[in-house]
């Protein structure tokens, strides 16, 4: 900003250092005039920092999440329901059990109930189109078990970042980095995932494809005939019971030894509703990018071919169309994985997520 | 989907009808061809509709409110609460107890603790800089005070709007927009309140100016001088003895009719940090129209001269500068209300809201 | 935030100075340890400083403004526009020539031929969905005009908080803070009025109700009956010729002193849909203020009964229900001005704008 | 507009079918009444739909992007850039140099200058503060090269889901699903690139490490050492000439058969600023990924480990803390790619990006 000299005739415009929290400019040298004395005192203001909001997202349906591995609870507000959806906690408790920590000897050993409870939104088993709040209490604090974590950085985990970001460490679980933030991720993907179903008979399903290095083949899953109870059938989560049971023995093997594995999750959609995603920053593939990129240990996203894909030409990899027997447009092929241009075209989309390795483990991994 | 002409050679473009929901398109002309016959099945889908989020107000530090009369409570999450501030349920509690209803005999008679919990986004005192969830339960249930109701349109409420745009009619006590959801501002607002305190001593107050036909003289009140005690000093919160006395008389002479009155809010910032508003969309004064007519019952806002400077020739009104022995530009006068162009200049913002009589009224007021 | 003792088997956590362009951490104090040495070097990074974007207004169809009174030129991105909208600069430049300056004596003389041109988003006369850019060159570069104020700051203008918050002053012609921006703004207007007439029906249209001291009474305009040509018909833009007269007279009187006026413009809105506006923070009420407020040198808004209705009680006040003859939900009066609850039930918005006069005059204002 | 049964003491509430666009609800049932008939009348609303904006991307250095491969031009508008930026054309027109199609054999053979101009926002060499808008026309109009296309969907293209949700096929060239499209995204990524290494030193690289099956190994590239120059030094853009050689031999030789290849492109960011991205929904990775898979035919994006890492065990992936002998926290190995808990640390970010075989071929692929 220009110093300024004060005159009978006119104002100049003073000076600041240009900081954000700026808030009274200071006078960095004096202009001098014949009619006027400048008195110049300069204060440093304190600094309002602002480290932005990052807990909603969605803009119709839209969704804020709140809560961390310790405090009260997590949970979430869900804004932009529509009305008169018949909805209960019934209908997210499913997904929120499916969730839940503790449930086998190859998942996080943490104790939690995970119970949601509904507080506003829902009137005589409807949603009234106002903000629906669902909250879980957390009811296993863990403290104790974190102390000597309170001094060192955890590798590969959140502390370091934090601190440099915000200057708090939440040492506790994890905190805000914990996965217990799904909670408020998975309660109104269970309310969507029943608006999607009801209005478009969309289905949403996901299982593991690969646990450390088992990896399930690419054609021994049917896509079409794929069903949720397939995918509960055994603790790992895999639809096929060969490759399954070779998973949890390769989880079993890494586990004993305090180690953590990574993995891979599919997940498809299908009956997805042809139209959805906004070119060009809101395709449909950036919105799900984004989506499960901000989900917890996530280190690469692929969609239809992905990464095999850039191996094939342009003849090899178009998917041609065709008319069904019903009239409707249908592909060939779907190494588009459902997705054009940035918006479905009804075909199933097919999305893999990898996960890198738990950073939280026993063996003692922070001596230098 | 579309119905569409398949031939050997190439695939005709379907039209569609445009609508959002609309997943077939209808087939506007039929194309001959010798080669092929047109199977075409339409399907009507459901529609699946949006009815708008519209429950965040902010960018930076953004509220998301949820909650109605009824129902297990209200509340609200702050998302982009900057880290390390001192924060505790007391600092909310107060601002929250001057909310109450059923504070005297000149407001709603409406029995509620109004205690607030903080449930995330707190820790040993302070602010992590995760999201903040705040909560208070609804205690006072009253469903059968509005038997009536359930039938009729009650005139100037939101019953037959929110039966328009949502299907849902939610009459107990006016679900949302009952006056209760402010406690999901007022709770965030103290929040912000002292953060501004703290880094820039900027002030909030406000106070009743006008009740019924008592007018509050522009100049008794001192601005610079304002205290929250002397608005406190009061039932009707109004800084002035005299015309205080005057406004409880308006309104107790009115609600013992059983109907009820209308006024004006006065609100000034003092100490506003300068730079505040984002020309052209985001000026200050507009962020601050939009979070004040979003209150219940507004119907006008004035910033600085408002209406009445309308009156003025523009060498009336101009606010001179002139800086001030520290150096700092200041203006003589204040006409512009602390902001010009839209941001703001260190001057007292001045604002007036006016609020319309309560739509809630004893009197039989809905017979034809 | 937390200092740590570096060992063998730790990391030390190092200080962050908590500012928002604080690159790397600096260590406060040196902790001792027999294992090992703290090195320590701090940096003073260069503070990055963000000034908030706040030139897009809408979510679903979002206006994005550009363009200051000198420079290129001015213009928007449309985005979200309904594609097959027939559309051409014709559509737009019926309203760019109403808002051009220099039409008449009693405007700025500036000269412009404000003509538009579409870049994109339109094909073959309709819109194709995707973003539409609206251009109007700037012609009229008036720089030797604003020689004396390159010094001073001109009274109630935005050159001193421009100067705050950025630290330019954009001198000449008033900048982005000029009415020239305002294009920006009317073209897109223009598509929207067509895409609501052409959908429901409705019809949007203002005038002229207050300049200076002469005020239009209240009764004197039916608000069922006004024509775009009555507005039209003279060149103060009052609908009543007698009124009309005297407001012209008024301003005269004014402008050839050198000096300048404010008024009060009046917008109705027919036959708008039901429905529109999201409580709690986006009901309609609250964004037509935002967008009002916004405009150049605005200093009050109102909403049907506006500050006049804070003067009566409820009973005086509300608004009845009835059910006309075609079977519509009416109201016999219309205090609420279109909005209940922040939702429009489809009566007449009715909203009043309080204009200050302009702060760019000749008289010689700025002399201490 | 509601029918409704109108009777002397009270209005039912009509019920609505809750569509977006529906103006009238219908009459679901008939409420008997001796005192009254109900005259009904429904009519059918025209329905006004809306497709969403999306082309807008950021918050506080916002883009909003326009403009088709056909059209007057292609540009952007960047709103909240910082103020007292040194900018001109040409720090943009570098970049956009790079990205321009007809550059060598082994791209499109579309021919465009691309050359850039800014219309707003920028005055005497320095960024104002205000919105800039950047333009560039478009030269190489060529129509007739798409005739056959104007029947047929071109397989893997957008043309089908462009027309499912927006009824507009926009053929030729693609429209805004085209390449061109980035141009708007160029201009404000080389003024983001600007800023960044100007107040952080910060350097943002990328280069082809896979091209059709040629694949160049992880451990060639040096990402400490990268240049601009070794990536520019061949028209393949892969830093390593060996295999540099051997991608333009594999394109040449699918190129020739009017085929085409797909590839990786790799992108590090050295130098980031510490403490970037918002956990939980705008972590820095999801961000990134979002933003890369906007772009025209990706597939697939990974950060650090990628998907690689899910075959590692956690004591072998994790990363190491350590402190340098600057007194910085550093990691010993960087398979977190930079970021850890959503947020950025300091090391060099190391993102892939899969993208797909262009769809536009020479090869006859649209017969069935």
């Amino acid at each position: 900003m220009a110093s300024s000299v004060a005159s009978k005739t006119f104002l100049a415009a003073p000076r600041t250092d240009g900081s954000l929290g700026s808030l009274l400019p200071d006078l960095r040298r004096q202009l001098p005039s014949p009619n006027v004395q400048i008195l110049i005192r300069s204060r440093t203001p304190k600094k309002l920092q602002v480290k932005a909001a990052g807990s909603a997202f969605g803009t119709y349906f839209r969704v804020t999440t709140f809560g961390e591995s310790h405090g009260g609870g997590v949970g979430c507000i869900i804004d932009g329901c529509p009305p008169r959806i018949p909805l209960s906690e019934a209908d997210m408790q499913v997904d929120l059990d499916r969730r839940r920590p503790g449930q086998s000897r190859i998942t996080t050993p943490r104790k939690e109930t995970d119970t949601c409870k509904i507080y506003s939104g829902v009137s005589e088993g409807v949603t009234t189109g106002t903000p629906i709040h669902v909250f879980v209490p957390n009811t296993d604090q863990r403290g104790h078990d974190y102390s000597e974590m309170s001094v060192a950085y955890r590798p590969s985990h959140a502390d370091a970042t934090y601190d440099m970001k915000y200057g708090v460490r939440s040492v506790q679980g994890g905190g805000r980095s914990s996965a217990r933030e799904t909670i408020g991720r998975v309660a109104p993907g269970a309310v969507a995932k029943k608006i999607l179903k009801q209005f478009a008979g969309t289905e949403i399903l996901a299982y593991v494809s690969q646990a450390h290095n088992v990896v399930l083949p690419e054609d021994v899953v049917d896509h079409e005939m794929l069903t949720l109870d397939q995918v509960e059938s055994n603790i790992v989560r895999c639809p096929d019971p060969e490759y399954a049971e070779k998973m949890i023995a390769a989880i079993d093997a890494v586990r004993v030894r305090g180690d953590s594995v990574g993995g891979v999750v599919t997940c498809i959609v299908r009956n997805c509703p042809r139209g959805l995603g906004s070119p060009v920053f809101d395709k449909l593939e950036a919105e799900l990018a984004k989506a499960m990129m901000s989900l917890p240990a996530t280190k690469g996203f692929e969609v239809g071919s992905g990464f095999a894909g850039t191996f094939l030409t342009g003849s090899e990899h178009n998917d041609e169309f065709y008319t069904d027997e019903f009239g409707n447009i249908r592909t060939r092929t779907n190494r588009s994985g459902g997705i054009q241009g940035g918006i479905s075209n009804g075909e199933i989309i097919n999305m893999r997520i990898a996960f890198k390795p738990t950073s939280t483990i026993g063996v003692k991994n922070r001596i230098q």
